[in-house]
């Protein structure tokens, strides 16, 4: 069976989501691959070394310019922040190896296009990690919608609201600046949100949008009488035309006071409804249009075995899939893509199409029109 | 006491609403004046009998012109298809009547200023019959917001979806045409949603609209083999910012499979939000911001005799209220303000703020651009 | 039309709901007898005629015994304390009227078969404010049910819970006291459940109960300073048997924090379940057992013009109904029973068979043991 | 740091459930001990090698008398059919090993006690796979009930109702069987939620069940037409009286349509409520009574980094949580209750504690009366 050596950039948040998911993937699926996790970069040697040993990966360094040259890596997994992504995926590809890359996966359009440019002038594979799509409660959202189930999509609403920045006080980071992150809400959140649109509806032909900064400046974080100036959006929304001719808004938010993982959608057709939240992720609400009028209602189906990507973690309906387990899918699309040539998306043309649209977005709100968005 | 003698003009859906929550007005409600259902017009002399039994108003009459004009009548309650709004309060304000009309107050902005400015000539008093904003539920919300429990309202969305359209072999009707509706889903839906923006939020500055009519023929009612065209949106959506500096989104749609009654509403504010549906009327969701971080979240607020206008229908929370206790709390505002002089609201000047909102909103969606509202 | 002459015995808080249903019944139903207030009774003469002209009632009384003789009175309703009802009823009955009475009907299952006597000698026909089991959602439950679209019924688990007396610095009143309302939580509340269980199920077998008083003394209303004893049970749970086989399970409580309107059942069967909530009335949840394994799911079906009895009240689903919505359903029945001889129902007999439930309920509890329930 | 050498014995349904946890536990976790997958028992030689590649154990037998006596094993992980535990346990304690079991942990509460003494008199650390209690959630609701923030207990209910059985054509299997399985739904379910009920509330003094076996034949799985008696319960029922004196109602049933993870639980007190269900496992909805009367209400947390055992697996609130993770945390405590000597709950004597109490029910159902439980 042919290896799958692994190259991981980055363990924090996701990072270590990452590693819990090449933790679990060969226990859960059947891989086509060998998984290795080979080698490992961090900041500091130390520290490094620590998460190695944590995470279980036999190699470990200071120097990501190693990683990626190093030829017993066949994968470069970048969980770096995101200023960082084009470089080392560049990087990367230049050594000709696969990318498996966070989202956003990049700071702008120009930068992505780059990133597809020179992923498909190597021939190596690429993988974007917009893992909510990998929920099974969300695959099956697209199956019902891909059997027609409810009919032509009319419309899809969809949120990623959070609120990890609600609290003034709470000091500003790498989020809130234009060098490190490009975009707010929109970049860190609804990059998520426009992929799902892309999944379950469609290309995205036109927005119109608007955005805001409602916390204008931040603590500094080792001197909290200095206040930091915010450099990018808290909030942002879009109204969508897509491709299809179904009307669409988003909606995103990193100080919407309650939501904790707010990515929900709701997609409207002319046969019926789908409905769902991240908060509630193994319950996706159906309505059908054609039941009696007086037996019609949203159904609320529990994920289980019957649907896709469940069975492997449990064969009970009902038993709820967790945060990690989406990652655990991906993974599983990783190894299986590398080793065996099975499809893996969203690739970086999945993710240069989502940073289109979210440049689209912010230019729109700049010049208060609808704009067309430019996949050229 | 002194009497508030009402003449009812029209008793289809909306009359019939009106007709049952003037008969349980008095007894709920200790009111401030005498109601005296005194006259009732429709569109015979033998349908107008009949209801006017079935109400229990004392006279009827065939000839709307008759009623507006008698001198028995204080208040004329015009339940009439929207493009007769216009007409038959200019006559009743012309005979000195106060008017309480039903939404939308008329087929455009322009008619609407007509009639603020004929009843402000008149001096006579108005109510227009957004009723949802009269649910004690939403007027805890209101109270909640003023408090400054949520803090500043950073974002405002809000709904009002149905599916009363859904079915492509429905015929077609008056909601369809121009000349009898004006605007289609929001005209009708959005209304609602709009004078709720503006009872929660406050005034809307600027709005980027969009509309689509999706289903654009329907069978002839007498031939369905024939297929006319449908004149006006099924759907529509816009995002909005408010004078206070609030962004918004609304939407609406009379295609909207499921959504039975959904006027919904989310408000964020910097310390907290506020979630509602209309489906669940007797429910408010809360957040608080400033709680301890492991026992935040949202919180079901029952409404119950704590709260506004809920104890004169029943002493027990959560025991609920229902559809036509709404009006019945309008007719009490009604009731009252007539007879004693107490705040009316909303009145013809919002229901002409409301179209100067949907106006603008039909504008932007044919320019593709923002457009300031223009309540000039 | 034959006329149905009401005396109304009490204008407490069941006083006051059936006052606001009495004022709209006749404008949301067409009633096949014209409704006629015709006398109130209370406890002084001038808070008679102060409700006598707050509800529209003609006469008033101070003198019940007067009422109940009163030949312009064709049906009596008796809203006042429990431990009246019997001696109102009996004297109602001796007087050949028909009879309304508030549940419980009597203090205990003795009491209640007298009653029953009373009546089925002189031939008057009687109703019992079960009013629950009116609501349409209920009756789509039962509908449900009868149409075998749920199988064979395995399993009842219905409840009663509020929070009244939660508290316990709330003063004793007449809830706590034996001689005023015999049982506690049972009589008071686990009435609705027993009779929706029988309205749903069927005749109950069987019983093992046990009830507790967890708050064994409360301040007196006049002197906190005294404490009282509580003389009946704050929460009581009982395990069933109906005479069709069927399992099932009933909790009641007085001082169940959080529960404002907890009457709620969850009836399961051989193909299909059903889930309803008084807190959400207007909501009934269907699951079927023969849907495909990938779409099965609870479906919420939100009541509407297609379900029994809503539609006199909106022709729109899901605008939902309130809780004096339900006494409106009733005074029909009421009405169209004695004019028109429509069916009663819950008479007297059922308001007899529910206490012998209750009381077996209670036995059961001081013997430790399952006991056979006696409608002998 | 030292070893746990694991010997796991079965790899069906919950056998692969443990090997998803052995896998990330260390990924997860800062484990105090080096978790070794050492040895794996299925019933063929090739079942067994096949299942130890997939799982990551190093060696395999078909034997488990082998694995029970091997010197290379510490705990031994019991995920066989119910009526083998007690002899697989007996043997590993017998050589010394720590067992991990599986529930329920014997047929009944005599072989229960027997293991109990024999892990006792060998001095060997035991645990029993009642995962729910490991969930973040629950361990959450625990807390704020030892806190005291919804004072005294004074109801409790619980289910664990599912739906695998509804079918009646579903072929019979062990679970239907005496020999195999011992109780029906009541080993099976109800034995998690009691050993939740003595987690969150205490022990069980008494009891008074009811149960029934409503399809009482199913096919033969080789031979459809052949129908074979159905030997245990489908669905149970007990009434409840904790130690401390609260009452209790726990309901279970293998045939409740539409439940598919119906472990849920209401803890009701003198000062709040807690309610929950596993099919939504990542909220809790608390209830406080001391809140405002007009602001009170059901808050629904979102389990999240400040609760117990998050943040090890996402340190977002709201990200939620799967199936395995319980296990995963299960484990965790198997790791360092063997290497560290930390505490290890639920032990061998809480398995036959849960025992007691489903034999008293069985045995109460049949006498139709209370029985003390007896954990003498």
């Amino acid at each position: 069976m042919r290896q799958v050596r692994v190259g991981l950039i980055g363990t924090g948040y996701i990072g270590r989501c990452h590693a819990i998911a090449y933790a679990q993937a060969g226990t859960v699926f059947p891989l086509k691959g060998e998984l290795v996790l080979e080698m490992l970069a961090e900041i500091t040697p130390e520290l490094a070394a620590q998460r190695a040993a944590e995470f279980g990966f036999s190699r470990s360094t200071a120097d990501w310019h190693a990683l990626v040259a190093d030829p017993a890596i066949d994968v470069v997994d970048i969980c770096a922040p995101n200023f960082l992504h084009k470089e080392m995926a560049l990087a990367a590809i230049h050594h000709g190896k696969h990318v498996y890359c966070e989202k956003p996966l990049a700071l702008n359009a120009q930068d992505a296009a780059e990133m597809v440019q020179a992923a498909r002038a190597k021939g190596v594979k690429t993988l974007v990690g917009f893992n909510y799509m990998k929920n099974p409660t969300s695959q099956l959202a697209r199956q019902i919608i891909a059997n027609g189930e409810i009919g032509d999509v009319v419309h899809f609403y969809g949120t990623h609201n959070e609120d990890y920045l609600a609290e003034p006080r709470t000091p500003i980071d790498w989020h809130c600046r234009k060098a490190s992150a490009g975009l707010g809400a929109l970049g860190d959140l609804a990059a998520h949100i426009v992929n799902m649109a892309h999944y379950l509806v469609g290309e995205i032909a036109a927005v119109s949008g608007d955005l805001h900064t409602f916390i204008k400046q931040r603590p500094d974080p080792k001197n909290p009488a200095l206040l930091c100036a915010v450099e990018n959006e808290d909030q942002a929304s879009a109204l969508l035309r897509f491709a299809n001719g179904a009307m669409g808004t988003i909606e995103t938010s990193r100080i919407a006071c309650g939501r904790k993982m707010g990515l929900s959608y709701v997609v409207t057709g002319t046969k019926g409804t789908l409905s769902f939240t991240q908060e509630r992720m193994a319950e996706l609400k159906l309505y059908r249009h054609d039941e009696p009028a007086e037996r019609q209602g949203f159904k609320t189906i529990l994920v289980g075995p019957q649907h896709p990507d469940y069975a492997a973690f449990c064969i009970s309906a009902g038993h709820g899939i967790g945060f990690n387990d989406r990652k655990t899918v991906e993974i599983r699309d990783l190894v299986n893509g590398i080793a065996a040539g099975d499809p893996m998306w969203p690739d970086f043309a999945e993710g240069w199409k989502v940073s289109c649209v979210l440049d689209a977005i912010a230019a729109s709100a700049a010049q208060r029109r609808w704009l067309e968005v430019n996949h050229g």
